[in-house]
C-alpha cells in the first residue's frame, strides 16, 4: 500500500508527536510492508504562520529532526512540499471540483476561527490543497489524527466528483488512525500539545528537560510514604520509555516510600536523555551538515516530481489545460 | 506603464468583445506608450468549463483571434496563463492574505451562483488568483469592465496586507475602465453579450452573418417611407464600422424612404464581413498553422516567467518557501 504522511514543520517536536505520530510511521517505514511518501508541509505551515525567516528555518530543522529519528530517504520518499510545484496546480484543478459546502462544513477550519485563528482564504481552502497532495502520489491510506479524519472525507469527495466526469482517475485514499496508541499525557496531565504549553520536547538541552520534567504535576504525597504509581503523570510518561521489567522496576520504586517525585522527575530526565541520545547526535550532525540535508531532499523531490509530472501530464490533457 | 489584459477564451468572440475592449487594446499597443502584458486565462475559465476538450480547443482558438486581430508579440508579451506556474504559487501565498471576508463580499460570485453557477470553491476565489496574475507581473494598469472594479480593490487590499508584512513589494494596480466607449449593441437592442444570446461573431461564415444580421429588430416602417435612423439597432452597429461620411450616406438612404430594412442589414453584413476581411485570413492562417502559434505562445511565456521568476524568488525568500 502507498502511506503518506505530510509533516508540519512546526517548531519543536515533543514525546507527544514521537510516540503518536513518528515512532508508528518509522516502524512502518522499516517494516518494509508499504511504500511510504513522507513531505513537510511547508505551504500548509503558512497558514498559522506569517514569519518567513522562522518558516525557513522550522522546514530545515523538520528536516533534521524527522531524519534523525528514523525517515530513511533510501526506503521512503521524503521532500518539502514546496518542492513539487505539480501540487499547486492540481489544488486549482481540484477547486474547480469542490462545493463550497464541504468547505464550509470543515470542523479544523470552524475551531480554528473560534480559537481565535484569522479567518483568511489559505485556512479556508486548506482542505483542497491537502486533497491535492494525497491524490497527486495517488495515495492509498493517509494516517492521521481523529480531528483530521474530516479533510480526508473531502479529498474522497473531491475525488469522486472529478473521476464522475473523467473516469476513474484518482484512487480514493482512505484515513488511517492508530486506535491503539494512548493518548500521551503533558507534564499536566493533559494530552501532549504545543498548544496546551505542556510539553516535553525531544530534542531539548539538559537544561530545558530538567525545567519541562519538573514541571510535570504530581499529587503531594510526602517522600517517606509509597506513592501511587497508576495515575501518576511522571510515571506514565516514563513508561513510555520502558519495557516490562524496567516499568515494574520503577512501580517498585514508587511503592518503597523511599523517594520523592523529585527523584522520580529526575530519574525520567535521564531516561528521556538517554532515550534519544543517539538521534540528538544525529539531529546536530544534520543541524550543522545542511548541504546533505538540502541534497537528500533534492533526491526525494526528484523522485516525487517524477510521479507528480506523470500524473499531471493526464490530469492536464483531460481538464483542457493547454 | 504596464498594462495588464487577461483575455478569456469563452468561444466565438463579437463584434462587441471588439469594439469594447480589442480595439482599444491594439490600438494602445500601437500607440507604443505602455508595456503590454496580455495572457489567456484559461485557468479562469475552467472556473465556468468543465469540459476538457473544449477549453483546449477555445484556448488556442483565443490565440488564434487575437493574433488575427492585431496583439502584435513584438510589441506586446502575449501567453497563456498556465504556462507560467509561478502564478499558482503566487494565488496560494495571497490566500494567506486574503481575509474570507473580502472574497463574501465579491459580488460577481453571488451574480453568478444567483445566475444558477454551482457554487464552487473555484469560482469563489477567482479574485486571487486575479490578483496573483496582476501582482505577479508588477502590473499598474488593469483595464476592465465595470464589474470587474471590485476585483481589482481586492487585489489591492491583498498586495497592501502583504505590503504591510514584508514592505513595499507588490506595485498598487489600478483599473481602468473604458469610459468613452459607448455600449455596443445586440441584435436586440440590448448590450451585446454571449448570455444574451444577441451576438454578431467577428469570424462567423457569410451564412452566420447573415443570418445574425437579419435577427436584428427594428420598427416596422414599411419600405417606401423614410427611416428613423437614431434608434435603428441597424444603424447604431454599422455606425461602428463607419467613418463620418459613410455614416452621413447611410443616413441619406434611411431618409429616402425607398429601401427596406432587409436592404440596411445586407448592408451591414457586407460591411462587417468587409472589415474583417484580413483579419478573417489571418485567424484561418493560424489555425490552420498551430505549431507556429504554439511558438509565439511559448515565445510570450518565455517572456513572463522570466519575470515571474524574478518576483517569485523573493517573493518565496520573504514568505520562507525552502
Amino acid at each position: 500500500m502507498r502511506v503518506l504522511t505530510g509533516l508540519q514543520p512546526s517548531g519543536k517536536l515533543h514525546i507527544g508527536n514521537y510516540f503518536a505520530s513518528i515512532k508508528p510511521m518509522v516502524e512502518n517505514q522499516n517494516s518494509g510492508d508499504n511504500e511510504m511518501f513522507i513531505f513537510i508541509a511547508n505551504y500548509h505551515a503558512m497558514t498559522s504562520n506569517s514569519d518567513g525567516l522562522s518558516l525557513k528555518e522550522s522546514t530545515f530543522e523538520a528536516a533534521c529532526a524527522f531524519l534523525a529519528l528514523g525517515i530513511d530517504p533510501q526506503r521512503s520518499i521524503f521532500w518539502v512540499q514546496s518542492d513539487v510545484k505539480e501540487v499547486l496546480e492540481l489544488y486549482w484543478i481540484l477547486s474547480q471540483f469542490t462545493p463550497m459546502g464541504l468547505l464550509e462544513r470543515a470542523h479544523s477550519y470552524k475551531d480554528k476561527v473560534s480559537k481565535g485563528f484569522e479567518p483568511y482564504h489559505g485556512l479556508f481552502s486548506y482542505p483542497v490543497l491537502m486533497a491535492a497532495d494525497i491524490l497527486l502520489y495517488d495515495s492509498q491510506i493517509v494516517p492521521v489524527g481523529k480531528d483530521q479524519i474530516q479533510h480526508i472525507e473531502i479529498a474522497r469527495d473531491i475525488a469522486a466528483k472529478f473521476n464522475h466526469t473523467y473516469g476513474e482517475i484518482f484512487t480514493m485514499p482512505e484515513s488511517k488512525t492508530e486506535e491503539n496508541i494512548a493518548t500521551i499525557p503533558g507534564t499536566d496531565g493533559a494530552k501532549m500539545s504545543k498548544s496546551y504549553k505542556n510539553t516535553i520536547d525531544i530534542f531539548a538541552t539538559q537544561k530545558t528537560l530538567k525545567k519541562q520534567t519538573s514541571k510535570i504535576i504530581t499529587d503531594s504525597t510526602p517522600l517517606e510514604e509509597p506513592k501511587e504509581w497508576k495515575d501518576c503523570n511522571v510515571f506514565n510518561i516514563a513508561k513510555l520509555f520502558l519495557d516490562q521489567s524496567g516499568q515494574e522496576e520503577l512501580i517498585k520504586r514508587y511503592k518503597s516510600g523511599e523517594e520523592g517525585y523529585g527523584h522520580f522527575k529526575m530519574y525520567l530526565k535521564d531516561l528521556i536523555w538517554e532515550y534519544f541520545k543517539e538521534q540528538r547526535e544525529k539531529f546536530d550532525y544534520y543541524v550543522n551538515n545542511k548541504s546533505e540535508v538540502d541534497e537528500i531532499l533534492q533526491e526525494g523531490a526528484v523522485k516525487a516530481r517524477s510521479i507528480a509530472k506523470k500524473n499531471m501530464l493526464k490530469i492536464r490533457e483531460l481538464v483542457g489545460i493547454y
